[in-house]
């Protein structure tokens, strides 16, 4: 099944206690996309400036990431953002921002992917998620992710984009804030009163867990020592987990269970490495084989 | 198996946000002992003033818990903990502690509790899991707990303790601190080079790992929303872990798996409720009927 993902691209420069990238290819669209096509079939969606190296274009289409929907303006700068992490690896602070491009964001979808079966709103304005939504027909998955930044000043577009949606992937002190909640099962409980069937809570080192009326799901993170850039952590998570759920063309216990394991673990892989490196060196068998390692970690 | 608990018995006083309760039975070795009850009989070493009911006596006995090692100390009173929760129902401070006879607490072990074949030392001064150790014959399996306190105050005593013992339970800020490590899985190997065998790091709502040179498990929390009161909910967990691994007789990954599941569902029972009180309510069954749940919401 095709899998549509809109979202941001960004040229980071990232600072660790180890090491410091400048300029590397980032972003919430990259990250999901390179992330879900270990499962199959990408569509991606975003603006880019006349800094776009036409090599990415190219290792986007090896990858089966369709970046046709990639609008390059001219005369633009693709949107940069720069951050420094702390010892501890969880927190960060942003040094500069520099919407550029992203400023303007008006997504256009190409006609061929109108259509798109599964569609993944990558944390963004809620206004360009509606947007998007206006010009797709019949999908039959719709998952958003959100910050604190839209709960804060769009909660309105918010409110209107939760009820078009069927699913929310968000961290759970967003979880939190959104509902005014302190305990994260029943933030994520609330959450399905605004609109969506189901979220999915994202705990970054402590797992993710799945809720809809009727179901919980539970998956603790892949004990990761070497953590040498966790930025785009969640959208790597939220591409393994749609990638997945886009492959089997279902939503039933089995797939959403092996789905969150499967973000789990792509994301995984992805903070071994800065940007996409990582999961240039790995293939879907590198995956299965780190899932057996977590089964038994895990299966009792 | 014959599991024997050394711990701390305290008259508690607790404030949530919901409720106060004044001097109900709290205490590691309680929390510890009622919790492993549920899998096999117990033995329970602490120390008590006069003030110690006779149906506390008799309620441990009817639960398959021998507490002849509580010693009774004439004309004493027994330890005392006030403490209130915040609101997230995870912070906490302490408001008085009064240590009464738990200051001079010297654990003098019953005849036949000294060939007990499985052994937890909860947490308390290292010299007196060490006075214990030298009471003992044989064990099997010796487990100890530890904290903030003793890491900082008696480093020494402590480090000579995790050299006699098997595995040590921990939280994962604790790891940290006695490890001088900030990643959870890099602490908890450390730990393993200071003497223990395995290392059982507990994550509170984000549930618990357990660390050898060839293994790694992780369980996630039960998804708890009705928290009524945390305290004891590590000794709860570490009473179930050892409760079990006590009634198997082995060390073996099915062993260990299973054990870190039954102290999570354990302890997810014992926060539902003051003092023992969840406990009193429910049996095995009841906990193998979560257990199923848990099963459905965490395999793949």
């Amino acid at each position: 099944m095709t899998l549509l993902i809109v979202g941001s691209v960004a040229f980071d420069t990232i600072e660790t206690p180890i090491a410091k990238r400048e300029n590397i290819l980032g972003g919430s669209a990259p990250f999901f996309a390179y992330a879900a096509s270990f499962f199959g079939p990408v569509q991606m969606v975003g603006v880019v400036g006349e800094d776009w190296p036409e090599e990415y274009t190219e290792m986007f289409r090896q990858q089966g990431i369709d970046s046709s929907g990639l609008e390059i303006v001219p005369g633009g700068k693709t949107f940069r953002w720069s951050g420094k992490y702390h010892e501890n690896m969880n927190d960060r602070e942003t040094l500069d921002t520099q919407l550029n491009v992203l400023g303007h964001f008006q997504p256009k979808l190409p006609e061929s992917f109108r259509r798109a079966q599964y569609v993944f709103l990558a944390n963004g304005a809620p206004s360009t998620g509606l947007s998007v939504l206006d010009q797709i027909q019949g999908a039959d998955l719709v998952v958003a992710d959100t910050m604190d930044l839209w709960i804060n000043i769009a909660r309105d577009d918010l409110n209107t984009l939760l009820k078009r949606v069927d699913g929310l992937v968000l961290n759970d002190s967003e979880a939190k804030m959104l509902t005014h909640e302190l305990n994260t099962i029943t933030a994520a409980k609330k959450i399905l009163n605004l609109g969506p069937k189901f979220v999915v809570v994202k705990k970054g080192e402590h797992g993710a867990l799945f809720i809809s009326e009727y179901e919980t799901y539970l998956v603790p993170a892949f004990p990761t020592e070497n953590v040498v850039d966790p930025t785009g952590a969640g959208d790597s998570f939220a591409g393994g987990m749609m990638g997945y759920i886009a492959s089997q063309g279902n939503l039933n216990s089995e797939t959403i269970k092996n789905a969150l394991v499967y973000g789990t673990l792509v994301a995984s892989f992805g903070v071994e490495g800065f940007s996409l490196d990582r999961y240039k060196e790995i293939d879907r068998a590198g995956i299965d084989q780190r899932l057996a390692l977590f089964r038994k970690m895990t299966s009792f």
